[in-house]
């Protein structure tokens, strides 16, 4: 067990995202995560001085929201392997409404899109070990921008599903990271 | 004056889309949009049945949402127009707030979703002309995919400035579409 986490955390979070969902940020508290956890609120505050620094913490340690950092032992397989978990993150009904809420509340409470920022600076940290092994097998160079790699790749997945709600085809992955290694021009 | 619409559309498409920006979809009303715009509300249901159909025609056809469709002669030059348009509409205090608006609604009113949809699908179609004209030169493959495309540079711009709230660098265009031209492979 992580030493920086208390025990049953993985309820802990999935009960504040669960809340986050349901009923928005504005509605979330210490005390309704505390009813729905099935841990006492003093618990929770001992590890967690406000619901933001619980819920800054639920996003980015949730086995909820984790993604498996793919090792397959090539860029194209790594990429297409992190595009289709993006997908099931903004299309799975475990997951979407938890990311629609933070949408929702991102422009209207600066805590929230606080959160937001650093959940997807922890993502890009984690998944610079997939650049990092590219550049050395030669797939990438060695100047190549990560998050721009990275905005394009989850960019086109959030723009098809959360603004054109358009289903994403099987082929999604593959067509998407092609697109990214090789670009579309003729 | 284009003859669907009545005198003053664009007086009333502002007070619209400015009183979803400050109020949210939900307490949009046309008697709001009446009193913002100086134009009578038996005026504006005689043009459109509800607040639904007034907003999505406002989406759609506002001067200020609108994007012009541009003829550079390049494919690089149009499509660098286009993501610089998108960096503006993001980030201009005028507009901004009013897609953080229509994303805040969209996960819980279906009707401001389909809006939203129904504006990206209007923007695609006339972004075609953009695509069609690069085929003709042969900057572009015949078969390719403009849908990607675009969804490839509109959600660089979105993930970096809504979901990282990093503000765009003044090269922000001339990258991404260098990358989405080109690919980022070594």
């Amino acid at each position: 067990m992580d030493a920086g986490l208390p025990r049953r955390s993985d309820q802990i979070f999935d009960a504040a995202l669960t809340l986050l969902a349901e009923g928005g940020y504005q509605r979330l508290t210490v005390e309704g995560i505390a009813e729905r956890s099935g841990v006492h609120k003093t618990t929770l505050y001992r590890w967690w001085p406000s619901k933001d620094a619980l819920l800054g913490r639920a996003l980015v340690e949730s086995r909820l929201l984790d993604v498996e950092m793919p090792d397959t032992g090539t860029l194209r397989g790594d990429l297409e392997h992190l595009v289709g978990s993006a997908v099931r993150l903004l299309t799975a009904p475990a997951t979407a409404p938890v990311i629609a809420a933070v949408l929702a509340g991102a422009g209207e409470h600066p805590a929230l899109a606080g959160h937001a920022r650093a959940f997807f600076a922890d993502r890009l940290g984690r998944e610079r070990a997939v650049v990092d092994r590219a550049v050395a097998r030669g797939e990438l160079p060695p100047d190549v921008d990560a998050m721009l790699l990275f905005d394009l790749l989850g960019g086109a997945v959030w723009v098809r599903v959360l603004l054109r709600r358009l289903p994403p085809d099987p082929d999604t992955p593959a067509r998407v990271v092609r697109a990214v290694l090789h670009g579309l021009s003729a």
